[in-house]
């Protein structure tokens, strides 16, 4: 079997990774990858490390020499490439957050804009774990985010489970790596301003992918309290940990919670009791990891780390075609 | 004025700091710097930008020399040498944990050893901006380390005020640069190790520096909810940034709970609204500074940073020095 | 004595450096600093650590509160407004490449622009270790680059003593901090791309540097072979190491040619033998340091190590601005 | 076809990144893994991202269960091992220093120490690219490391077609990241002394991988003038980049040398004109690049990277195992 695809965004850090992962996917051909900025270069001047694949910009894509596309563009440019291409049949793995949320409305609360392309949605979402029952033949699949993923991973199974003390705030401290930025030139984001810094943005109820958490989370149909979600600009170039803290009814289920959650899961692991969750256990795999540390009686602490490059956004993306296309969910991982 | 001092344990980060300190001090003059490992040595041998001072080993310090020492040695070692300065008529800044904690049953509980040197007990802690009366004249004074500093100039104001919802959790998410865990070679402070990692440590009600820090804010005689303490170790040299979780019963107060508290500080900032703290703002300054974010209606998060080892250690030290000796509190910071 | 000075380009990593360091000059008095880019707003949103002072564009500073300016500006931009000062009888220390090289021919050569004020030229070359006789006094000073400083001092005593063998190469091979790049965006500085990475650039004879360093060399009047300079891009915010292979003629001589040439400088140290030179001897200092190490009987490596932003920019700014106003040349350093 | 193979020093940084590789080779099993420090432990608590193996101390591996053992000891220790393995009719890859000198008195000159298994001697060379001839069916292998790896493909193919300028020196400045010190904990790789720094060490003629250097150069029977190398130390944690000076009689023939010399070859590129080899060419790879610049007439500048702990250390290993066992070159990597 051998999927055609294409790439729209591949000079991005995640776009990057997903050249790499598909490159080397046994099940996967490489049709084009596109660029606005380096259309007519290779993808090899982007990256010294990538195959030598010529850039074409997006409108000059040959969507009919493909079967899926994966879009690694900014939100409102993304959907309207999706509904172009699911015009024509060809399926569509988006990591962008246009597909992410249901209900237009909210991602014009949170986006300040209006959908580019509401008719497509709703769209599953693409985090396996956590739901992988609509993905299989899926047309389109929207593939979620690195901080969605971490906060997900180490809250759902608490909030599934009923575990959570009603009301109390539920408390996400998280802190990113910065190419989670991006790769467009910003002041803020060049070398000598991150090293030996270390700073919050956004945090309190500030940061967009609160919407797509809160959905995700409000799924469980349980209640849980004011989410709290706090992100740091951490002075190193890839991984996230979301250290979360949680009041819960009883502390002696949340192993198990999380075990049961997670059992027979390539690519989630509960560290035993006494292992604390570091990016050193994650960083350049695609894989998250998740530790449990009882604080008090009640006081709960989930540490959650993955790469936000890979199981935060392109390693996740070619499970999610994998799924998709009804492949074993780690080919090529 | 020029008081004559010797520092003990010159060669460690924050020996260090103290060393350039007091060399730049209008009224100090350095009589002796101790290393055992290095004694016989020069100090520019274990730093390049240090002054040419000649290493001691602490036994061969000539105490009658000096009319103030400053202790930069591991606990246990700290209080002998204290004992024996104070019984000699010189006066001590002690920055080891020695000296901290009143209650030398409280010592034994987190260092687990007896403490050495119970009779010294009690000794102004020397955090001047929440309590200075104590400390011009006194004879001995306990400077907080780097993590206390940080946590209770964050959260002093408000148990001070009374603005916690009694019984919700008090959350402490603290990042440290390496500096913090000293300069005797271990494993997993190399630069292989931390380059590109972040790591949680001792979280929860696991750190030592618990127990300080309780001490204080139990001062103020007002009920706070269990203390829950995450630090987490940045790949930096220095710094740290604390991130308060609190549950407050007045978000209206907490701001002018905190400008009142630090009104006429000239080494603590409270930032205007919208300006979060980052190690950027204090980092090599003698400075603190804290911003306040309410992120609902009763859920405020506040943003405590400084340099480790300077308002966090060295230069806390010189102020507290000033104030014992009766100087302008910010005399060569 | 209290000079009032203006900054020019005060928001870029060299402008911030200088206003800290005349901020705290006893006798500089700073009446205004400018930015194009940043106009209306305080310097301090530009940098947590700065005063709060209010920037203008330069077209509304008030050259006529001011003695002396200081350009921090990108070349073509800054010899205009030193023309525009010095008509004004302000006094100006100009940190720009634009009035280093005495013969505007030159200037086209590796610039590839007409020299937009070639009526100034020529101007003193302020590096005061290697000839301040012409800087007290002067209405003008070119005040040397970060490379050329660090590559003048490692090789002007070899020259000046004929010390080289005629004809064989001098090799550069010099590493900077990315700071010298300055704080416009771009995507090659950012942090996630340098992290990790270490880049040689216009290596050979293509930077544009090789032309003071030259002009510099050659006053001596004194052969020296194909000067070659190969810089390259260090992972970390500030510092350069110059480390230079030179074929010399007496080795034995060698010392002696170094001592000599800095003896009684403050702000230049010649190392014991044995000893090499490291960022860490001068980062974050006024100082550059320079270590000679024989390699075999004739090729001498010479290591030169200064702060790319202070010795390599501001301090030496300062330093000539105190030698132009004749005051003692280390004056709030 | 499937080799069992033990691991000498797994818990070190170049074992770790070979038991990566070997975990996934498809044709090596891993019988043992051996760590004297941490015997009785899993690999996983030396190393998060490490399979879960048991470690053994050395004299506890079954030697008896393997045809083939990978050696990542100090030198010293390793010939010994080598010896016994040769014994018992198990071949051997050598990645330390005791096998790479054909001569026992060039060790001792430059080890201070008597070799420990002279009788092993001489033992191919593993540098496949400068000579894969005596490679395949070896029974051992001296596996080189990450200077000698660099320096030598950088300059083997000026020196075999005869094109230094005799008498020349032929320098080499090279730069490393700090994993090729090694994992065992010093005060010097502590991240905070290394962090913001940058440090020639060695330099000249001093470090000891010039011997082995040399010595394969020697084989070419072409002149060549001094060899000059200048080790320093790079803050980041992997990669090498050494940049050569190197006079030249005949720079016309020069690309076609380096393009004769790796024609075919999987693992080495020579980079186009005008794009400079930097270290994210290669970093995490199994492939060194070369760039080749003139610089003038006659000085060419040849910049040669790698990643030190695979093509100069564990993937060589992999890659001098597949032609020991004749297997495809670069099965594994």
């Amino acid at each position: 079997m051998g999927i055609d695809v294409g790439i729209y965004g591949a000079t991005g850090y995640t776009g990057l990774e997903l050249v790499r992962l598909l490159d080397g996917h046994p099940d996967a051909r490489i049709r084009f990858v596109t660029s606005e900025s380096s259309a007519g270069q290779s993808l090899r001047q982007s990256w010294p490390q990538a195959p030598d694949l010529p850039l074409v910009a997006a409108a000059d894509a040959p969507l009919d020499q493909v079967q899926c596309v994966f879009l690694c563009l900014p939100h409102t440019l993304s959907a309207p490439i999706a509904a172009q291409a699911l015009a024509q049949g060809v399926r569509v793995i988006d990591l962008s957050a246009d597909l992410r949320l249901d209900d237009p409305a909210v991602y014009t609360e949170w986006y300040h804009v209006a959908h580019p392309a509401p008719d497509l949605l709703p769209v599953p979402y693409g985090l396996p774990e956590l739901g992988r029952a609509a993905l299989p033949g899926a047309r389109v699949i929207a593939s979620p985010g690195c901080y969605a993923t971490a906060v997900l991973l180490a809250t759902a199974p608490l909030v599934r489970c009923g575990l959570l003390v009603p009301g109390a705030p539920l408390i996400v401290d998280a802190k990113s790596g910065v190419s989670g930025a991006g790769r467009t030139p910003k002041q803020n984001m060049l070398f000598a301003e991150v090293h030996g810094n270390f700073s919050p943005y956004n945090i309190g109820r500030a940061h967009r992918h609160l919407a797509e958490i809160e959905q995700e989370l409000d799924r469980a149909g349980q209640p849980y309290g004011t989410l709290i979600f706090s992100p740091h600009l951490l002075p190193t170039d890839r991984g996230i940990l979301a250290t979360v803290y949680a009041q819960v009814r009883a502390m002696d289920a949340v192993r198990a919670a999380f075990e049961d959650a997670y059992a027979g899961e390539p690519l989630v692991s509960v560290l035993p009791a006494g292992e604390l969750a570091t990016l050193g256990h994650v960083v350049r795999t695609p894989r998250a990891a998740i530790s449990l540390t009882p604080a008090s009686d009640d006081l709960l602490i989930v540490v959650s780390v993955l790469d936000n490059l890979l199981k935060g956004a392109a390693s996740q993306a070619v499970q999610n075609f994998n799924l998709m296309w009804q492949m074993p969910e780690t080919t090529g991982l």
